[in-house]
């Protein structure tokens, strides 16, 4: 006999049910001194500072049910918000969830997502302190997450710090979770599994945030909106230009030509977002390991590829087309 | 001659013209060792832990753009928020502000509602140290504000430290909010415009968190759901029964009286929800100046108005009134 799937939404429960299905699948940690439950969290930072962001996701826009469940949204958004922290050189220390939900909510998707933002969180090394569930008008659905973090014994990594004579380098993939989403937009979703899921499910080594940091990385940051967009922040915070190697990239758009066409596959590695790998700049020579370069940084200004200006095809483009 | 409105909305604006209109308004801090603009913010914690909570606002549900203006939603948050922060005995060092709008939004509500949590960050003495901005499907806006704070010195205020022998006291008015909403929903705001004033901009006293602390507060939230529904979960959380005095609530009612009727007047007192003054248990005979004794705290469970149990009238009446 198997059990009957829980067809039951948020309209069947009341506030206390709810806070049943989300508050068990949390764990404890020893810094977190009160959880949730209470009108704040309180959370230990030993180093007198605290690292903050918060990142958003909207049904309809970052994500449809027809591509990712809960868990897929629960992690998707602990990682892009934990990369933050990374991309600063810092620690994840703790993490505030917000739910807005409309009451035809199916009560297993809030269970599925808390269980995806649980273990996204334990891959990281930190916990759940508090968040808030709030309704929404019929077709609004919401999640957000505010990350805390702290700064090991390392100086804090800003998007400003590239110096002429620095290398520009990567840490992970490039454009496998753009080209994820190419093959859900065109149903082609069998012939490669994998960048699928890179889409659904993408990863960064937040232990590179401050082994970069340790190593005299002068900028940081995550590639949320495509290499392209992402090293134009550094250059613009910088003052400086990025120039891109195209032969540092040749092997990334090869592992994607068989999926999705060489043509696609060069868009998706100079201007695919969501995939959260870290991008940064180093003092020549001091590159930490697992890192590659893919280009130099010089005086000027703006990104450029083989010394060449791209026309830059931004993810905006792919952004809109997951509404349309 | 006088100015054209503003009458762009978010599909005329690119990101950084919306950012634009929006981080100037904001002010800097000592404090704030990383502001907007970066991977994280950066916040300096002196206290060794910092207080976190997070609280949102969503369109057709916690407010409708008939009755409240940006600056009033702007400004409404803040103060949840930041009364949460002191409703642990704390100080607020910082927020982090997430706004998610269809492209249909006015740019002027955007300016609005910065102005609004700009100016409510400054009466609390805090600042705006990040956030995030994101686009929505058709219809959708929403706002949150994740808040940081810290213990100068006291211990933090749990909603579980109520004992029997204390008394149960008030900083601030009960009942306000809701009359002024009830004006609203009948379309008769020329009778009271203090009331929806209440409504649209509720107030705190903030520094009453930190001497309630100091002054030896057993227990302590601040009013969102209604002195019932909150009180009721001091005592779920303490073990205890609070036992409201009808004779302390007579002067807020009979205040709100002529605006409303003596019957939904007393409701209003009782279950009126987004009040955001300050509720405590303190032993008997340690009440700071300000606050005043409104019951009893015995052995038992529950909430009781001079000893009986009573009808409860909770807030997700107005709350699902607002958007019928």
């Amino acid at each position: 006999m198997t059990q009957a799937p829980d067809t039951r939404t948020l309209a069947d429960v009341d506030e206390q049910e709810l806070l049943d299905t989300v508050l068990p699948r949390f764990a404890a940690s020893d810094d977190v001194l009160i959880g949730p439950g209470d009108d704040t969290a309180l959370l230990r930072v030993r180093s007198g500072a605290s690292l903050a962001t918060t990142d958003t996701m909207v049904l309809g826009r970052d994500w449809l049910d027809e591509w990712s469940d809960g868990a897929d949204v629960g992690h998707k958004l602990v990682v892009q918000n934990v990369a933050d922290i990374a991309a600063m050189g810092g620690r994840c220390t703790g993490l505030l969830v917000t739910l807005v939900a409309d009451e035809g909510t199916r009560l297993q998707w809030v269970a599925d997502f808390t269980t995806g933002v649980a273990a996204a969180a334990r891959d990281a090394g930190t916990v759940v302190v508090g968040g808030d569930l709030s309704s929404a008008p019929a077709g609004t659905r919401m999640v957000s997450i505010t990350a805390f973090g702290e700064l090991d014994h390392v100086e804090p990594v800003l998007r400003s710090g590239a110096r002429p004579g620095d290398v520009l380098a990567v840490h992970g993939t490039l454009g496998r979770a753009a080209a994820g989403l190419l093959l859900l937009q065109r149903g082609t979703v069998e012939t490669n599994t994998n960048l699928v899921q890179a889409q659904r499910r993408p990863s960064t080594a937040y232990e590179q945030g401050p082994a970069a940091a340790r190593a005299g990385a002068t900028a940081m940051l995550d590639i949320s909106d495509g290499l392209l967009r992402d090293g134009g922040r550094i250059a613009r915070a910088s003052g400086v230009r990025l120039d891109i190697d195209p032969a540092a990239l040749a092997g990334d758009i090869q592992a994607l030509t068989a999926a999705v066409g060489a043509a696609d596959a060069e868009t998706c590695v100079l201007t695919g977002g969501e995939e959260h790998s870290l991008l940064a700049t180093f003092p020549s020579g001091t590159l930490p390991s697992g890192w590659r370069v893919i280009g130099v940084v010089t005086a000027g200004s703006g990104i450029t590829v083989g010394g060449q200006e791209h026309v830059r095809v931004g993810w905006d483009h792919f952004g809109s087309a997951k509404t349309d």
